[in-house]
């Protein structure tokens, strides 16, 4: 997760960084100035230790890159966007990633420093994004929705957990106390108009146009001048970003909590009924999650 | 308005303290994890010194209440939720309700202990709910409102006052600057719709479905676990919760107005047109309000 | 731009300042407690050192009238409330304006001012407002548009620049991280209906009722007690207006990047089209911008 070997090549768009081969993400760079970034993780892109690992070597690279000024992130599968997070059965591997530049645990600094980075970061959903999924779109600069496929929720707290990304930093401030408490507290699934009424994406775009107006909007953006998106973004970012300090507490509080038995059984009794798999459960997560609770 | 008699029951449900008789309240504990509370004072649900007491004490009782996930507030009264608040022509009862466990004046204590106690507040919406009575809802995490019978406002201007349980603080961060100050400053009434639109409510919900969809969502969230509402719920109360040092302002300001000859004439213009009893003008107290003003 | 010789009048709508005559304003003292501001520069309402100096001079008379409770802002020009500043060939005018009572420079100080003062400011718009045009209508109070003609927008980043007015900290409050960002760095215009929803404008008014509902709040808020505007205002000012030390960055990165060469070029191009003139590259400045780049 260094950004080390990248920062030597300096250049961007040359770099031989961009073109290696990813594991869960597809990488165009369609101009000097915008990149498309495809997770493509079958069945149902989860995140993984491998996803997040390859999440802080883009952001890294995008950090150097003095060209590039609009990052678009869509999804190769168009039901699930990103899933959520899957420790794989070995908590092991996410616990090796350690923490980021920032000093945070290797997810919430891919989130940090995405959020920070001077270009323009736009997640085109279509399809489910829930939990880190979630987190991941909270992180990005601008959201667009398909109006008529898109799912998004943090259902953690339906498992007993806290959202560990720190979600509640972002959506306090992006849809106000009374939604973002719904959304996480009754951790049920939003569909894209009601994303756009609590102010949890920017807006929703009907699905056969999302394509083609996210990407007129990434070309617009990469024909401007890189130092004024920066300076620009930078003044927003002043009142807009939550402090470190709130971002610490989420995760700390989802190991400790996602460590008691009631909540390792309650993981096992969701696997068994699906989850990461491409299964009705996982595509009603939202409603279906209280199938898993002790008392169901 | 003391708490020590029920913090040394502890045990939540068990407790003889929640079934005691309540004279303007109706309390229905549904469930270990759940309690439904009604509004129930004739003609039109004001708020007196005795609401605020009881409400100080349930307040008191759901702190110490480890089992309790969620409290909705209904209305008995399908036309007033809470009409606003009425001195009784006896300021004294007021002023000896003194001031709550947090310092504050006592109303002001039990929206603030409200907003931070480890449980879901949430404001089932029918009827009319003006001054205290929307300082009230605001003070709840969750606020679900009737589309088609639902009006809320802050008339307090209107008679020369400012709002004294400090929505200024509330709104302000819900709705915006420039929304907040037109419900503050115009202070005329908004329906259901209006009140989604501006981020006043969470959403409106059909009349006809309104009891039984936030039904639902309450039955939902008593089966969660309540170490993960309460930890979760506080992450967004440290971004959106106001400060003390903004609620103790208002208060002294609405007694120092409300003194002012000039608004006693008004107060009792207002009573003389039926004001605290079922009359046209409580039904469209946020248009009419201006029949008081001295010039009218 | 001193309002030295105003205060001295001291007792507000016998002043003669009012009724001095304007340049780029026309003034109706329609009651002691309402005022109606209309932009009357044509041919689009550029804003141009006059019409700074002018405002800066009015907002003068406004924090010294104690009798005025509310002032509307329209336009006389139905296609343009305030196109954009208009420098006028001649950045000099605008140096010579300096700074205002606040230490900001001339145009902040105006827009910091109005935002403070003790009256209720509201933006009654129909037509484009765009740059220093839109961000008159963030300093206003309340903000109501035409639903079927308004275009409200920041152009600034799409031809090199940084918004000078710091329309970032006034947006970033109002609509949120994502929806600021886009608005400000996608930099296209808004329509009515997409600037409400978006928290732009409080909300959008028939064209047709624009006016006529407008005058009655106002004429509402001109009856109601100042003191009690006054009061409540400021408790929202308090959680709601940006720090000086946001203000004053963005107007120096905008002279900064202004004096590049290739922003000169881009504006001389962007004259060549029609700017400052009412010409169709006015019409849609927020689509078109991009026909300025050095690469259109």
């Amino acid at each position: 997760m260094s950004t080390a070997s990248t920062s030597a090549s300096g250049n961007g768009r040359g770099s031989d960084a961009w073109s290696r081969s990813w594991t869960h993400l597809r990488i165009d760079r369609r101009s000097r100035g915008h990149c498309r970034v495809t997770f493509d993780h079958a069945p149902i892109n989860t995140i993984t230790a491998t996803t997040v690992a390859e999440l802080a070597e883009l952001v890294g690279l995008i950090e150097q890159d003095g060209d590039l000024n609009v990052v678009v992130f869509d999804s190769a599968n168009p039901d699930f966007y990103l899933a959520h997070y899957d420790v794989e059965n070995d908590p092991g591997r996410t616990a090796a990633l350690g923490v980021g530049p920032t000093g945070l645990p290797a997810w919430t600094d891919v989130l940090v420093r995405l959020s920070r980075a001077p270009v323009v970061s736009v997640a085109s959903i279509r399809g489910r994004a829930r939990g880190a999924g979630s987190e991941f779109v909270l992180a990005c600069d601008l959201r667009f929705a398909s109006r008529e496929n898109t799912l998004l929720g943090q259902f953690e707290v339906g498992i007993g957990l806290v959202p560990g990304g720190a979600p509640m930093a972002r959506l306090a401030r992006l849809a106000g106390r009374g939604r973002a408490l719904e959304i996480l507290l009754v951790a049920d699934d939003l569909d894209g108009p009601r994303a756009a009424e609590y102010g949890y994406v920017n807006r929703v775009i009907a699905d056969g146009r999302l394509d083609d107006e996210v990407d007129a909007m990434a070309s617009r953006l990469a024909r401007f001048d890189h130092d004024a998106i920066e300076r620009t973004k930078s003044y927003v970012d002043r009142v807009t970003l939550p402090a470190d300090d709130e971002l610490s507490g989420p995760i700390a509080d989802f190991r400790e909590l996602f460590a008691r038995p009631a909540q390792q059984a309650q993981w096992a009794r969701l696997q068994e009924l699906g989850l990461n798999t491409d299964s009705d459960i996982e595509r009603s997560l939202g409603r279906r999650v209280v199938e898993s609770l002790a008392d169901a």
